[in-house]
């Protein structure tokens, strides 16, 4: 479809389609509530999906997505003159541009690539192992500690942030998953043989991992992520959705 | 590794480790090329990797990679000094960034996002199920078709271009795999069964392609890929790697 072009002059209107259990669309609620961004938040039934989410907003029919600029319109009638954008990590970065004095998004070009490998490493390295172990594709967890080794490697020096000194879309990116991940380590909700999960906990308590889980740990604490987070929401859901495909 | 931080104020070596056959290095020698960089290319030896590559360069030992400021030494010495940094489409936008006078990428957020989104799309939905049918882990050309009209469907209003009416890093992370799939069905060289390469081919000429057709051409016609592009040994080689993996 032909993209309208937006006058970023002027205050534009923001809309999130998300689903609350999608950990993607919790990283735009992350960089938003960090950008401390007005915006309209709509639930899109994934279960039963409405036809005109991929008629009018993504083709591919996934959370999150977001439309921008255009008339002030219901969610569920979304406007043929708004932008409209998919997948989590290039609306991240949108975020971050369209609100630069948020620092989601470090103005020097070393430190945005830093920022920019996180994100990719993040999704190729942590993200992929973690699903596929997770809903049982996989039957051990190797690869999503190899993972969690690559991503305490990049952490920043103080381990406070992943890039830098500041909150960056980097952290936004991976918070989301680090919460996913604790819940797994402490309920041993997943697809995975029973009782891996909290054996996976236990591999995590060894000193070898004390600056991931402590960077996990501040990540959690966090209060924009503290006010969009749900536990047991999540686990309750997940018990439903995913136990029942037990390897 | 903890990387180091640059001055950019100063004039930085940039060295790009690569190799002829990886469309994902000729992206970033095409992004070079265009935004006339002067650096030093290093063709890594990926049948037989040199140990340093990864020690020093790139944990994962894939190329492309780059190395950014530090002294100028020799590419088969790293310097601990320089800004390392891997994943083609990271290293496009970081290319980019660095030379805002190129064009390489949009100034405006929106159209930033367009281009951007562009080449999460030619990763997801073209490179993969290509690659898949290309090495035979699927026998159906049918996700590369249905990619090739998703690509056809974000280009710019005149097709010129992928986005906007100028070469961006959407164009240089897409045109190497355009060279490779005119090779493909030219020469029907791939792990698929004799004559899918063809006949791939033959539908790409109906009337429904024709745009994504036009921008094909017009990208491998463009100097920056005439210069950097050798079909003759990209097809030699893969009759040699692929053709005995057929299905
Ligand atoms: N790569 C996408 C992944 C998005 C995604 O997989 N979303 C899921 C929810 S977690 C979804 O919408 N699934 C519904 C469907 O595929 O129909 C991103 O990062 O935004
Ligand atoms: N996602 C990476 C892919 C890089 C990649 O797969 N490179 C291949 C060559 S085409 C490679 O270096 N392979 C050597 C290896 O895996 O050992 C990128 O976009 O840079």
């Amino acid at each position: 479809m032909q993209q309208p072009t937006i006058d970023l002059d002027m205050p534009q209107q923001l809309t999130l389609y998300l689903h609350k259990l999608s950990p993607y669309s919790h990283r735009i609620e992350l960089a938003l509530a960090e950008a401390n961004v007005k915006y309209k938040a709509h639930q899109v039934d994934l279960f039963n999906k409405p036809t005109w989410f991929a008629a009018k907003v993504n083709p591919i029919g996934k959370v999150p997505a977001i439309t921008y600029g255009g008339p002030d319109v219901d969610p569920t009638e979304p406007s043929s003159l708004s932008f409209k954008l998919a997948e989590s990590n290039v609306i991240l970065q949108f975020v971050a541009e369209l609100y630069p004095e948020s620092g989601l998004l470090p103005k020097d070009p070393v430190e945005r690539a830093k920022v920019l490998f996180f994100m990719d490493t993040v999704d190729r390295h942590f993200d992929k192992p973690g699903n596929e172990w997770m809903y049982g594709r996989t039957e051990s967890y190797e690869g999503y500690l190899k993972g969690v080794e690559m991503i305490q490697g990049l952490l920043s020096e103080s381990g406070e942030f992943a890039v830098g000194d500041r909150y960056t879309i980097a952290d936004a990116c991976i918070a989301p998953l680090l919460s996913r991940l604790k819940i797994t380590y402490e309920t041993d909700i997943g697809a995975f043989p029973v009782g891996q999960g909290t054996k996976l906990g236990g591999e995590l308590k060894a000193p070898k991992y004390a600056k991931f889980m402590k960077y996990a740990q501040a990540m959690l604490e966090r209060q924009s992520l503290r006010d969009t987070n749900d536990e047991a929401y999540l686990a309750d859901t997940w018990k439903t959705l995913i136990t029942e495909r037990r390897v």
